[in-house]
């Protein structure tokens, strides 16, 4: 095995270059095998092998630098700097990370995980290179998915200034998580079924620049840069003031080094456009890239998942029910940010393609085309998950909630969501939202009431957000299902001196707390919250009368959550009842396994059982 | 005056067309006059008069539909849908927004603020028109400074999928708000410079056309759509997919009808370049645009200020210690989002202008190269105003406060900002701060304090926010400047019963409480906080300890604000205090003069006062 010779970063230019190929397959052999059994992003990495491999090559880790966008594209990467035995515990609690972690190695120089940061990363990289007089070569790595990013334009236009070396990578496989959309990919694609720019230009160019002209010609020559134009693709790029170098195949190591070579050699901001394949050498992943995208363990056979599914999960309901209604009014929208699978939507596109929109990875754009929608009369939802959403937050409260319009917010994947990481928790919505003038926020116990929240929601008329975590969904408790009205919580059982009140997914958490505290001799009450914003102040004051204490359960930071608005409310009325506040600590949560976070940040029922029983001494 | 036979929208289709050039110098003699009195957005609207005269011949408003990109440049619009009156109490508290507000008239569909928002509203507003079966003709118009920001380009990478007519008007004037940067500029400017397009239309294009090829140029046929490129201008817009037409001359209505009576022909997203000069037809205007872009009462004859400023502001603090620290420190950079006047910065630029970076209208790409520029070793301050920060919460959180980055946050126009209204009103930053881990807020209570906690915040090593408000600098409490420590509050007064905690800007309001308790024969208390986060737990222990009422005072909403955290605290060590939150209500602010502002949401000091005696019964 030549991919055991590879102890750390600079290791690999002592491969025999004849040897590349092959380690390229051990790479894949050996990704293949372990995202088999571990899960991960599988796709991605597999289209991405030589890529790295040649960027390895022609860099000196870790004085040169990569900014990998999103991140999880840099399995190879981790490889090839000394991490292969990580890949035993990846995403795993205390195990290595699915994305880039300065704290996890020196060669990891920017920590990445939601889309399109890699150029404004990697710029300030550059700047900082510059002024600090070092010489070290920059690269950032951005899919083409990841250019749908608006924030991805705003560094290209500032890209386009600089007068020192900055090489850009944009890995082209024609794919976003789901299908790529938009002007941007069309236009990259032009480009990709082109002739190939060095066949141009030894072509075209040529002749025209050595032929005596005729004045057609020569009136093209005149007309600034017209002549660029024919000849080389990219030239948007081009125009922009950023060197366009490619198309280049990116499974072709002397290629890619050759190009690398190039792109060293330019004294400003240059796009290296390289043309992969997702999944590649991988057929399940290579026919399904969606599926292989974020993969869960696997039959390396077959393709298949080892783990069938048998529970539905909230995406699941999510996505029924908005079938269901889509079909009942025709003013139902539905608006995803590239997540077409992962939010649930597919369903609705393919039942109603008209009245669904994939913008992109694009949030901004996708909360205020449906703050438009609704301006227009329609009644759009908008599916996004918890921490993606938080790039949307200005324009939640700005062309959404100043204005009032009926905008649905289905928040998915709200709370901990377990091997991603910190970058992916969704453990600041309900703080972001609340504070913003308008907006009202929901939480179900159970797939039931997320589906009658959903309902709830679309007739509401107003910006309202529901909320709830990836996973399975909780199918208990059908026998609670009183309608959903404004700011109304609901009596779940009544008994005892403690009263819990939970929000969402802790409902079951607090039956959990229940039992264990009947078990010890207690009573104990349960309210499902369902609203967050605004607050049922009538069923606290209920419960302040006949309980001692009062225990607040949410899957958010306690900083702006729903434990920190109930302390506010009982003390505007002077109540001296006891509070406990379970939320997470004001912290971000790393990877793992969600039952172990929820016991390592203390909102498991034994660590809640404990607490409680502390505060009845 | 033709002017004022204009008394509701399309009312401008009844002036002869002779007239028209007429008309618009009335506008323009209006707004000068108007605005020199009022104060407002100057060089945008001179820009846009015949622009929008142009839209309203060629549309029928309410029907149609025009969505305005800022919006500040709508107050043509806003004179030809009878709205002239307004114009007296333009800006003034219950008086006309200087921004188009739905609720102010059927002919503003969509409300606008921050910039780059057009095309994903009208974008959505087309497809409401479509799904409805409705006729109705959508335009936004955009300016080349907001297309520097992402979601614009988000947008616009959707449009180019619809298949349906939306018109967007690219008003281009080569500006933001300062200068335009970046290679999106350039390549307007390309374009800008170029042959026009019916010029080369008429040429080339039908000399390539009509004649008997030569292989040469049949190769070029061949080449998809390199003809295009040869002879249109705008090709990088026709390669995404949106018809192009122009560069037109802004200034010329007839051309202006022409070029939209084409565009509304197209049977797909179409841009109309416009080429517009910013203050046109008002000398001092045109020579110092970014003076007159957003204007105090000024001369008409002079263009000079009426009330010439005197003492000096927060802005230049700031940008007085930050030239001092920058000569110090050579790894001090500073980063803003198209305000390098708004925020003080120039001075910075213009000495060290190697380290000074204006990024456009992209805050979100300004925040995450900030934590580049930080990876890489520099020292960013990144100055923004506290509403535009809004757009870049994600970068905050994901980019800068994960990876724990020295990253410092000015954050200009904290609190109430006054004319601009609800949309510009920088009351949300401690909520959506305060709830990130690794972020710290600190704010001063004068100008003495803001230069401290500026070396504070430098010389800190992690995430750091500085708010301040908009206008005067306080420059009283000389006398109080103990060092800054981080966490640390600061006593002003030990006296009496009741304990202020004031915030910032608040002080200054303590002590007009204090003054106002103390003539009625109550002794009182004042704390500078100095810390919005960490809150000093120490300081209000004692305070506590020796008080009855504790009274918290902030320039922000009560949601996740300052006295929330406060009461979360006294809550968490079952205290007993009385406590008093003053806060902004959880409200949208109107425009209007800030100290009338301030009665309204009761944050002055005389309903402070009368709440505190009130507490003291």
């Amino acid at each position: 095995m030549i991919l055991e010779t590879i102890e750390k970063e600079n290791d690999i230019k002592n491969v025999d270059p004849q040897d590349l190929n092959l380690l390229a397959e051990e790479i894949r052999d050996f990704l293949i095998h372990k995202i088999s059994v571990t899960g991960g992003h599988l796709g991605s990495n597999l289209g991405a092998v030589e890529l790295t491999m040649a960027l390895h090559l022609s860099l000196n880790l870790p004085k040169d630098k990569i900014v990998w966008d999103v991140g999880h594209q840099s399995y190879t990467h981790k490889l090839l700097t000394g991490r292969r035995a990580g890949f035993e515990h990846l995403r795993k609690y205390g195990g290595m990370s699915g994305f880039p972690k300065r704290k996890e190695s020196e060669c990891d120089c920017f920590d990445t995980g939601h889309s399109s940061t890699s150029v404004s990363a990697g710029l300030g990289l550059v700047k900082a290179r510059d002024l600090r007089g070092e010489d070290s070569t920059i690269v950032s790595v951005i899919g083409d998915g990841s250019l749908t990013g608006g924030m991805a334009y705003e560094a290209l236009n500032n890209a386009a200034r600089i007068k020192s070396n900055y090489i850009i990578v944009l890995n082209d496989n024609n794919m976003s998580i789901s299908e790529n959309v938009g002007g941007m990919s069309k236009y990259l694609n032009n480009i990709r079924t082109a002739d190939k720019y060095l066949d141009i230009k030894e072509g075209v160019y040529n002749s025209l620049m050595d032929r005596k002209l005729d004045p057609l010609v020569e009136r093209i020559r005149r007309a600034k840069s017209s002549v660029k134009q024919l000849v080389i693709p990219g030239m948007f790029f081009e125009d922009m003031g950023i060197t366009y170098l490619g198309p280049v195949d990116g499974h072709n190591i002397n290629a890619l080094l050759k190009v690398f070579r190039e792109a060293k050699r330019c004294k400003s901001a240059v796009i290296v456009h390289v043309i992969t394949q997702k999944g590649k050498g991988f057929l399940p992943a290579e026919k399904h890239p969606a599926r292989f995208h974020g993969a869960e363990p696997f039959d390396v056979e077959t393709g298949l998942p080892l783990k069938p599914k048998t529970k539905s999960n909230y995406t699941d309901v999510f996505s029924t029910v908005m079938c269901k209604l889509g079909d009942r009014d025709p003013d139902i929208v539905a608006i995803t940010a590239a997540m077409p699978d992962g939010t649930g939507l597919k369903r609705f596109r393919n039942l109603y393609p008209d009245r669904f929109f994939d913008v992109g990875i694009a949030e901004e754009h996708a909360v205020t085309f449906a703050a438009g929608l609704a301006a227009g009369g329609m009644k759009p939802v908008v599916a996004i998950y918890s921490s993606f959403l938080q790039r949307a937050y200005d324009q939640i409260l700005h062309d959404v909630c100043i204005q009032n319009l009926p905008v649905v917010f289905a928040i998915d994947r709200a709370g901990l969501v377990g091997s991603d990481g910190e970058t992916h928790q969704g453990i600041f919505d309900l703080s972001y939202l609340s504070s913003i003038p308008n907006m009202h926020i929901m939480a179900p116990k159970n797939k039931w009431e997320l589906s009658d929240m959903l309902k709830f929601a679309i007739k509401f008329g107003g910006p309202i957000a529901l909320r709830y975590p990836r996973g399975e969904a909780y199918d208990e408790l059908k026998e609670f299902r009183d309608p959903i009205i404004l700011g109304k919580a609901e009596w779940l059982v009544k008994d005892g001196q403690v009263a819990l009140l939970a929000v969402g997914s802790m409902v079951k958490t607090a039956f959990h707390v229940w039992n264990a505290l009947v078990e010890k001799g207690y009573g104990c009450s349960i309210i499902n919250a369902r609203f967050v914003k605004p607050i049922d102040t009538d069923i606290i004051d209920e419960a302040v009368k006949d309980h001692m204490l009062i225990v607040t359960m949410e899957e958010n930071v306690a900083s702006g959550g729903f434990g920190e608005k109930v302390r506010d409310y009982l003390g505007s009325v002077k109540s001296d009842v006891k509070l406990l506040n379970i939320t997470i600590p004001d912290e971000y949560v790393e990877h793992g396994n969600v039952d172990i976070l929820r016991k390592e940040v203390g909102i498991d029922a034994k660590t809640i059982t404990d607490k409680i029983l502390r505060g009845l001494e």
